[in-house]
């Protein structure tokens, strides 16, 4: 049974009971989320992890981060040493979006690696192993899809990106308004290509039975993918978004049904004042399932700096109801990510994801704010240190610069405000 | 005349002129927000600097560095690099916010180097003083106030912040309901133990006309601080902040009435889902003077990433209607900041000022993210470079890591899928 089963029989499974104590949530309220599609928890049946976590409604938001090799840069070791940088900083997923050398060894290394739920988007396979075998990336049919979900699920992969919503007809809807940027979305953009050069509809879409099946299985949750999202500011909340989002929406409910999670995601590049009402059409034309943002980013022109950008989507997105952050690095747009780009995207997004849980009202999100506060008014430096969200840079921060008085700090020294109030109620 | 007088007369210094010239704002609306108080221009009679702003109604949203020694860190040199670095950066303002060392050596300084306007926080002087002098930096009065600021009047700092709202009766709203970490502000702080200490009225508040009269003799702007804003989300909204503001309030119309520009000071820590209410108290209780927000920071949690905090609040104050942010550094809270620690911030809070923008649709914010776009659209790298937000950051990214194919970036290389839907339209 897949975890969607045994919530709809009213079964506890461990990992349920595990997620529910973490959470501080009610395992009937849980129970409740999974029946009713609003919460999934991405773990394929073949795989246990150390941290699986659960994702939606009345759960605290999650953040994943990519990982993966392009075709220019990233050796699977590097690529390791990140996944194991974002598992040590917060992440609560990971991707392997890895289009570069092989892609087999590279996902056996970070299913091996991951205490998380792992995702890949299985186009990317597809893709590569056409372009090996039959010198074009787009000669490919279904059973070689098919051949990869199969493969991919039996590895042990936990959630997959499927682009089954770049359809004909959401292809269509790109012609009604131009779009500044067109489909950003590599998947996406692959499988347009594929229609365009097949004159076929999406095999994802067509055989989406077929790809229920093996997901079933296996339990791998669906992350129903937003091939045509806008990659520009300028193009946000377009009427393709919207036709690809109606879509998702219904495959949704179509892999429900089938007792297989399923999850949404949603852009990309937002302006700030659009992102409530994205957050609310995916939660009414997807039927509350969650919703899995990338960013989103505020503006375009935030190039070297973009994890800040998502941050502040992200934040907001969050706080309006989106249950799960991709990160978003500084290198986006300009380079494949260092080490430490992946380190600081995962902050970013954390605190983007805890700045929501606060707005959305999650269950004990403030306390870690109140501890805090405690700590910094008795001038507790090594209490601050360790409930600082990357403890290991507060700490580096902290020993850089040494206070004269060693309850400050060198910022404000003798005239500390915490401390002059102290000093003040003591006379 | 000051500004405000000449804007009432409507008539348009040289100073009004250029402004509208770079903002594509009417000459005849600038006017007619500084008469109304609902902007300012922050540059003091004997000063003349390449970089005026201003600040307020219908304006792109400003962003301020603060820079300056603590007792325990910061040479004059290291100061001025920094202050160098802000406004390379973007920064409108920068405040000199000294408390080590002598600050008038470091004022002259900052005066001579800065091309946009200079704000102080005169307190500082007045208790450093006090406490080089009479071994008490409680040991001041009226006078030693108005001999401060009437000094840096005459220097010629364009802006004063002024706790004129921390009064015998704001302080008693502290008692209404306890608070986590009291009052954080250090001028506030300062004020408040003068008040307990000599038991009297704060002498700004008291004595506000004489301070009027210099800020007019010199045009000054008074920037009402708020000495009690809280800082913790936990503490955010209270009695107190709301008793200083609507104190700050009627401050702004007598400066007002005076021929003074004033602006407003706010919090500060604001959890996501208060912001927009404490934009809208304040531009009620306070008749529309600009808001002038210190991040506000969404958690408090972030310590040694608080410029991601404070841009997520920015960003949001300022889609609400905050005119001015002032930054918050990645040390806030940990140590005095570095060079490079003032440079992101400066970057992060200019992400939060543009995306403020766009959402307040300010005049031709957008068009930045159109020609990004179609930087970005046509795979210009170049252009992409240079209209980044930190050119100098995405022009490193961009070339320490070099791609195979020439147009695209090493984070897709061959499956770029702006580069794959090109090819894809010319088959």
């Amino acid at each position: 049974m897949t975890q969607l089963e045994f919530a709809k029989n009213n079964i506890a499974t461990g990992t349920v009971k595990k997620i529910c104590r973490k959470e501080g949530l009610g395992i009937t309220q849980l129970l409740k989320y999974i029946k009713e599609g609003k919460a999934v928890i991405p773990l394929n049946k073949n795989r246990r992890i150390e941290k699986p976590c659960a994702i939606g409604k009345g759960l605290s938001t999650k953040v994943n981060a990519n990982i993966g090799t392009s075709t220019d840069k990233g050796t699977i070791n590097d690529e390791i040493k990140k996944l194991k940088a974002a598992i040590k900083y917060g992440a609560d997923a990971v991707m392997d979006l890895s289009v570069g050398g092989s892609l087999i060894r590279m996902r056996r290394e970070v299913l091996k690696h991951s205490s998380v739920p792992v995702g890949t988007v299985p186009i990317y396979e597809v893709s590569v192993r056409a372009k090996g075998l039959k010198k074009d990336f787009l000669d490919f049919n279904i059973e070689d899809i098919l051949a990869v979900l199969e493969t991919q699920a039996k590895e042990g992969v936990d959630f997959f990106t499927i682009h089954a919503g770049v359809t004909k007809k959401s292809l269509r809807a790109l012609s009604t308004q131009k779009r500044f940027l067109g489909v950003v979305s590599r998947g996406g953009a692959i499988l347009a290509a594929w229609i365009k050069k097949h004159k076929k509809e999406n095999p994802f879409f067509e055989y989406y039975d077929r790809i229920l099946d093996i997901a079933y299985r296996y339990d791998v949750t669906l992350s129903l993918g937003d091939g045509l999202r806008p990659g520009s500011i300028l193009d946000s909340t377009d009427p393709a978004q919207i036709e690809e989002l109606r879509i998702l929406g219904d495959l949704a409910l179509r892999a429900r049904k089938k007792n297989v999670q399923a999850m949404i995601e949603g852009p990309g590049h937002v302006p700030i004042e659009e992102i409530k009402q994205n957050v609310l059409l995916e939660k009414k034309l997807c039927r509350q399932a969650p919703f899995y943002v990338l960013g989103p980013l505020v503006t375009d022109v935030a190039a070297g700096y973009d994890h800040i950008s998502a941050s502040i989507g992200g934040a907001l997105a969050a706080g309006y109801g989106a249950d799960f952050l991709c990160y978003v690095t500084a290198s986006e747009h300009l380079r494949h990510p260092s080490l430490s780009d992946v380190r600081e995207a995962v902050v970013a997004a954390k605190i983007a994801a805890h700045a929501g849980d606060l707005a959305k009202g999650i269950k004990g999100a403030i306390k870690w704010d109140k501890e805090f506060t405690l700590a910094r008014k008795k001038r507790d430096w090594k209490a601050q240190v360790k409930l600082s969200i990357d403890p290991d840079k507060a700490n580096d921060y902290r020993r850089s610069s040494r206070p004269h008085l060693s309850d400050v700090c060198t910022m404000c020294g003798d005239y500390c405000s915490i401390r002059l109030m102290d000093e003040c109620a003591k006379k």
